[in-house]
């Protein structure tokens, strides 16, 4: 008997009938023979409507409500749906048990909106499972060692869901999603675009971060260090979908296993800034200590003085505008310029390692469509491009296409 | 520094613009140099709501949903209001914290859907208070021993409000709800009701349990066995409203203080029992045993077997039935009858101890308006008759007008 914990994310939860519909994919694999956990979101966007309340109580108040009050609030969401599937499975005929985060002793660090799990005390999972119960637990949420409850930020259910994998050594964690898996690029902007069998966590974790939204870098990480199989499948279908796995030898034959586009980007380009030592790091240090991640820069001198320019998504542009106003009055000069037509097209694969001529077939692919590259960043196992917004949907089918990534 | 501890129900946290009016009441007790703890119930319609999407969750599944999850889910209406108004007062400037019921570590039996407090570890509200914070506080829910959430049943906040003014020996524990106070009688059956300025707790308690729906009979219990003086009043206005205490000799002048009406009773007879030893008592052991508070209990004993009746809140019929439909099975023999149109005309005071004629003055005044009285039960300060439910408006005027508790 293997243990498979599963994930429906929100809209597959989000109405009475589809929370019936994800009871049914749990009860088969309860009946394959296997002990299941289940995790899951927040209905649909309940999580929207609860901060849209927040932003109402809180009207036009300085700064932001209290993030231990948020979490506080945001916590409710996925506490409905457990307790709506733990029903739902109840009325199939099945028993079922539902935990919040704090329930199963999911604990967190502190830092409310966006905390990180420290541990798991699964005795009480393992205990319900030994009974014969489906365990349903709240994704997204956490406790503090103090009590208070936390949230887990963007994504935080699938962290949720490889973390309990990771604690339980699950055979595998199921991602049910409203897609069918990774595809070799968006389906939406590149039509012949194909489903991935399998990928390795290191280049799911490049195309998350360059813009693969399904799954969240930091889910794909915590994977890896303990080495979880994820599973990422649709809730509508029972076709299988893709396996992210640690990488095997085979897969360095693959050079590009996928591309992907990211659409929300800001260029901030500070004009003429006095150009004397230490000036860049402490504009970085300010930056970085607002948390905001930057990405690309780009420094240029100029007669009048330097510029310098980097990319951050388009999220982190208001607590950005904040930094750099008071920098360039602190400094002394300068103007700073934002700049949001920009897209970035990136390939990722394995493969890369050991192969030449990559960087140049990408290259050419854009070239023959037009696109000017404005800026270029690598990893080991990536290559990415700043392009204009407007060029965004031909670059990725350009690229998608040079690499024979489409259905035969 | 006295503490004071306030109640809000869903009417008055029904919307941000209601839970910032409550937040001002809140700071003005604070600013009158108290120290604050507040409880509050779900957002208007919630729980109504969170019933209505597990009943559909449910469907037409036999039996009804695990209660244990129906708290699960319930316990998050309040979640949601204790996050909002500790936003509300922040917005304010004020600090505030809030705390679920199982934050706080009110403790509750595992009765889940109508747990009793067993005990409250305060010295979490102790410490946020001494650090000048207003604590928040979720009314109606608690967690068991082992962890699981609960809830408190039908009014459940007014509990939570006595316990933790019992356990803080607060100065006065305020409920403010969406009416003045407590009334001779129901004012929208009664117009010319009056506002009884002070009222004993063994009065409140019998009103309660025969109609006055502001405070629950158990609240009052738990409040007259910690002496904790609760003050009924609106959240509307800062008028003073009724102030429920220790009996005081004056107030035994006061024959009848005032008067009520329950509409939702249903009778169930079983009819044509077998009539041996010990049918009755198993019976209402099972009964009990499902938590079903049963009242008006009549037997009579004819040629095909004894007939038992007796009246429950509508609210416990579903529970009921179940029990009923296994006892008759079990007796074997006999068939249950439940009749909803039925209501209970009430009246109470201290006074009737010391004071003839009450009775006689009652069945008097519904004998003059032609109510039929069914079935009469006393206890030493009450005297309540049940008469069909199309009496009912006119049977408590009546009553009200008989013993001039009306405005002068």
């Amino acid at each position: 008997m293997g243990i498979i914990v599963q994930k429906f994310g929100g809209t597959s939860v989000a109405t009475p009938e589809r929370i019936h519909k994800a009871a049914q994919k749990i009860i088969a694999a309860k009946k394959a023979g296997n002990q299941v956990v289940v995790v899951v979101s927040a209905m649909g966007h309940t999580t929207d409507e609860l901060v849209e309340l927040a932003n109402k109580v809180w009207g036009d108040s300085p700064g932001q409500p209290p993030k231990r009050e948020m979490d506080q609030l945001l916590a409710t969401g996925e506490q409905v749906t457990i307790a709506l599937l733990a029903m739902a499975l109840h009325a199939q005929g099945h028993e079922a048990i539902s935990f919040t985060g704090g329930q199963i002793g999911l604990i967190t660090d502190e830092n409310f909106s966006k905390a990180r799990v420290k541990e798991i005390a699964h005795e009480k999972i393992i205990k319900e499972l030994d009974a014969g119960k489906i365990v349903i637990v709240a994704g997204f949420q956490g406790i503090t060692a103090g009590g208070d409850v936390t949230t887990l930020g963007r994504g935080g259910s699938n962290a949720t869901l490889v973390a309990i994998g990771a604690v339980l050594h699950a055979d595998v964690c199921e991602n049910y999603t409203d897609v069918a898996g990774i595809f070799t690029a968006d389906p939406r902007v590149v039509p012949d675009a194909r489903l991935i069998r399998e990928i390795s966590y290191d280049e799911m974790m490049e195309l998350s971060s360059v813009g693969a939204s399904v799954l969240q870098t930091r889910a794909v990480e915590f994977a890896k260090k303990y080495n979880v199989t994820i599973h990422v499948r649709s809730s509508q279908t029972d076709e299988p979908g893709t396996l992210i796995v640690a990488e095997t030898p085979a897969m360095e034959h693959i050079v590009v296993s996928g591309c992907a586009l990211k659409k929300d980007l800001t260029r901030v380009t500070l004009k003429a800034i006095p150009d004397r030592p230490g000036v860049v790091a402490q504009i970085f240090s300010a930056v970085g200590a607002a948390n905001v991640v930057v990405d690309d820069i780009i420094q240029t001198v100029t007669p009048e003085g330097a510029n310098i320019s980097f990319t951050v998504e388009h999220g982190d542009v208001a607590d950005l505008k904040v930094v750099v106003e008071q920098q360039v009055k602190e400094i002394g000069g300068g103007t700073a310029v934002f700049d949001t037509n920009l897209a970035k097209v990136s390939v990722v694969g394995v493969g890369m390692k050991q192969s030449t001529g990559v960087a140049a077939k990408m290259f050419g692919a854009l070239a023959r469509e037009k696109v000017n590259i404005q800026n270029i960043s690598t990893s080991e196992i990536r290559i990415s491009c700043i392009i204009a917004k407007s060029d965004a949907d031909k670059a990725l089918r350009a690229v998608h296409g040079a690499f024979e990534l489409g259905e035969k």
